[in-house]
């Protein structure tokens, strides 16, 4: 199973392909696409959108996992991250791939194995599990990873309903 | 000059086109483009994706306005807004449409000629200045329909940055 995952954000998106293979998960890909602040938001959505269409394009996942957050500080925060949503959420719909979110609880139970663990401890069990040399950084990458790493193991454990 | 304007939403989202010939405009569109509440995120955003497309595919519009608000009640509902704005800006990214957000206080100083102005009066003056037969419902419509006269209107009185 080849899962996306994609940590969403319009000025930073982490894009994370991993592979996994019984128990096991390898990394395949694994990037951050930047957009300018200065540039059109529809020049910026148009380059995550062909970003994450490239991506899932070359590696055909079986699934798109996403990270989700409902409490922003900001409204305009919650606005613009949802506009690269948008773009991901296209991608999904025109490639066909399952779409799966996520909140952090979720991913810090899936990885570090409790719902409070913190980010540092999310970064260094990406690494371990993926068998790294490095933390991945930034922490975009990481999270991204992340996020791919908590559907397989969600897909492993439990049945899943597609939602978002 | 014409303008696609655009009255975002998830659920509903507002599509008026007007055309400006001088110092008169008429409708030569408008149409509510609904999504279903318990579809995946990735068919309600894909919907409206191709709905705003073939629109603007069809009527080829000289600039598309879309609502800016944010000042939403709820985090989640900036953010699910963001999802219906990023379908529109990549219509806009793709088909080259120079794109302009205008919040509701210019909106109502366009139409009505100051800020403060109540929605119903909105409405109202959609109504005439497109010498329509009846005030457009439901209020998508006349929304939609606003924004791109506020665009018209902006046009027509001073420059025009492009933004957002």
């Amino acid at each position: 199973m080849i899962v996306l995952g994609i940590d969403p954000g319009i000025t930073n998106l982490g894009v994370g392909v991993v592979e996994q293979i019984g128990q096991k998960t390898q990394m395949l890909h694994a990037e951050v696409v930047r957009t300018i602040h200065e540039d059109p938001a529809p020049k910026r959505v148009g380059q995550l959108y062909r970003a994450v269409y490239e991506v899932a394009a070359a590696f055909k996942p079986d699934a798109i996992a996403v990270e989700e957050q409902f409490f922003y500080r900001q409204n305009e925060l919650a606005y613009k991250v949802g506009w690269a949503m948008g773009a991901v959420f296209l991608v999904a719909d025109q490639q066909n791939i399952p779409l799966f979110g996520y909140g952090p609880p979720k991913v810090k139970q899936a990885l570090v194995g409790y719902g409070h663990a913190d980010k540092d401890q999310v970064a260094f069990m990406v690494r371990a599990i993926l068998n790294l040399k490095a933390t991945p950084k930034p922490t975009h990458l990481a999270d991204a990873l992340a996020i791919a790493l908590t559907h397989c193991f969600f897909s492993r454990v439990v049945g899943l309903a597609q939602r978002t």
